[in-house]
């Protein structure tokens, strides 16, 4: 179920000494071919980390044999020095393993302006310790671990997901706690496959898929500087799927990593859908559900099991879809207590003790459906992102 | 330093009922004229309540002689019956007061979706309670506090502020401290003044000033659904002042009531002020610092003292105005420690533990600047908003 499920990957963690913890800090996933295809989704921030920068060049071409990953520094707004940070850790897991830089893709999470010689010095070492520890062929669950690990900042627990479509797999990891859509703790995603398919066909698989997971989750609203999802293929399996088998391999494991990335949370005790039902349009349905997903006092008054309708039509109130506020239902947990504008169901009769947390918000507007995922706002979110420099 | 500041005025706060506390729930302000000039500037939230259905209608035609305000219930989402509140609100007060129900402007604040009969009956008590009570021709200061103490709901402290002109006098209260510019707390100002001015005039010295003041107060994101600014004059200065004295008094005492809400703000341990420096355009400013000024990371570092300059940058990456992000410069309290995109003085240099935080960002892009205040994210502010249903 990691990053090493699909045949033709190899991965490593190693602890590197990035992180003053001594916990594993640098990961790296090599693809073994025969192909060599990939895609990627980098940060639409224009404030972009030095791994983004270079990442996002070097992926020009559709073609990626390995990612280097560290955590314990986003090496974002260090300058010059920085960047040729993130050159020099290509070249040397290109040099390492015997492929050309530019089929090099790096990522790095953790603290925005840390990137000087002792962070060079530590990736750089990782590098070497993770070449040497590469293991995975066959589906070596382990090696994928520890990847998914050495990846880890404010996350709790490593995410890991695998698909199974007819001959071939997809398999991914993925980091992030505090944030999405956006993410200021960082969300990185490595996707691997062992399908044969072109870097068009990788590309419109991913896109599609993070259009309706990765991009519909909003747990802070901040977005960060270093988010990138890659998406690697090595052909091993032989079988080249029709693209919508593909798709929909590519798309659950998306699905579920977003889904562990919004259960882990930074602070958060309630998981949160946001479902517009019936808006004109797809896009006014997403606008709708995120205006809620971003409103600090709806997300207090979940976090105080307080079923406030009053906050989803005021939050919503603000934005420019095609909806007359006083014709909305707005239900709470499957109780409606809000009816065309005005109070329904006594609030008493909604539970939102459990984690799990279903606002269905009808516009009857039109036909189009768009959920938003979040979480609440708590005690524990201020208390870690006042208390940890992320 | 009051509503009552003003020649022409008589106000009253009474306890009518609406809250269960029993505290003061309903004041009324009277215009004793000879003029009924009169301005407002209301939510812009497409979801508004009754009040300010009624209240922006009535002011059509640039003239009040009376407001009437309560706390304990927003009266927003109550239907059909809500209106009717609102409305027999405006003809209870006219008939106590000899004038035209058009010349009653009502608003209030509370919990969205409360507007029941027996709010309704405590709201109609409170009418004639108030009317009864009226004082303060002359400047009677009790009568104006008495005013502003019944429209506080989680405010801590009334607000008034004054500003005198050259043979004229501009006063003013005002209510709100969980949100605004936006403001779900909801922010309810009242300005009074004895000069003697037309509508016109009023309208555009109150947009001028409200524009510079509470639309750059972001307290918590959050756009109330019953936010409301009036200006009322009553010529009984007999002094007609030029158009620019005018709008600097009205300036002033917005200004004074905005720091007051900044300062009052629920939960709040520090007053922030985002200013943004040689931005291309004022609007552009604005766009920048109200960006900062919605990132929850950013407002839970300040609460924690954390000078976290990465995420003022990640803030400013998300828009579009035009600067070039490795180009800027952050101050955080008079330490520059960012330049250029880069680290500079180290963070231990800034001090954060006074409650007032200046930050200046400097996006060397052109000539323009502009400030927007706003507060910290803390265990408080989750806790007040998870704890009461406001």
């Amino acid at each position: 179920m990691s990053v090493t499920a699909a045949d033709g990957f190899r991965a490593a963690g190693v602890a590197a000494g990035v992180k003053a913890s001594g916990g594993l800090d640098v990961a790296m996933v090599v693809n073994d071919g025969p192909l060599s295809a990939a895609a990627g989704v980098f940060t639409s921030n224009r404030a972009k980390a030095n791994p983004v920068l270079w990442s996002e060049q070097a992926l020009a071409g559709g073609s990626a044999r390995a990612v280097v990953l560290n955590s314990g520094g986003a090496n974002c707004f260090t300058g010059a020095f920085g960047f040729q940070t993130t050159h020099q850790t290509a070249e040397r897991a290109a040099e390492r393993l015997g492929i050309g830089a530019i089929d090099v893709q790096v990522c790095s999470t953790g603290l925005i302006g840390v990137g000087d010689e002792s962070f060079r010095a530590a990736v750089l070492r990782g590098v070497d310790l993770a070449a040497d520890a590469l293991a995975g062929a066959g589906g070596d669950a382990a090696a994928g671990l520890t990847s998914a690990q050495a990846i880890m900042t404010t996350d709790s627990v490593p995410k890991q997901a695998v698909a199974r479509g007819d001959g071939f797999t997809v398999g991914g990891m993925a980091k992030g706690a505090g944030m999405l859509a956006p993410g200021l703790a960082t969300m990185l995603v490595v996707l691997t496959t062992d399908a044969a398919c072109t870097a068009d066909v990788l590309d419109r698989a991913l896109r599609a898929a993070t259009r309706v997971t990765f991009d519909r989750l909003d747990s802070d609203g901040c977005m960060s500087t270093n988010d990138t999802v890659l998406l690697l293929a090595s052909g091993a399996s032989g079988v080249e799927p029709d693209e919508a088998a593909l798709a929909a391999a590519v798309a659950a494991v998306c699905d579920d990593l977003a889904r562990q990335l919004q259960g882990d949370a930074e602070g958060a005790s309630h998981d949160i859908a946001i479902e517009v039902r019936h808006a004109a349009t797809e896009d006014e349905a997403v606008v709708v559900a995120r205006s809620v997903a971003r409103s600090n006092l709806f997300k207090a008054a979940i976090f105080g099991n307080d079923p406030n309708w009053g906050r989803v039509l005021a939050a919503i109130g603000t934005t420019d879809a095609s909806f007359d506020p006083y014709a909305v239902d707005v239900h709470f947990n499957g109780v409606r207590v809000c009816h065309a504008g005005e109070p329904d169901r006594p609030r008493d009769e909604v539970d939102l003790t459990p984690r799990a947390t279903a606002i269905v918000i009808d516009l009857f507007a039109g036909e189009a459906t768009a959920t938003i995922r979040t979480n609440d706002l708590t005690h524990e979110y201020v208390h870690e992102n006042s208390a940890y420099a992320s």
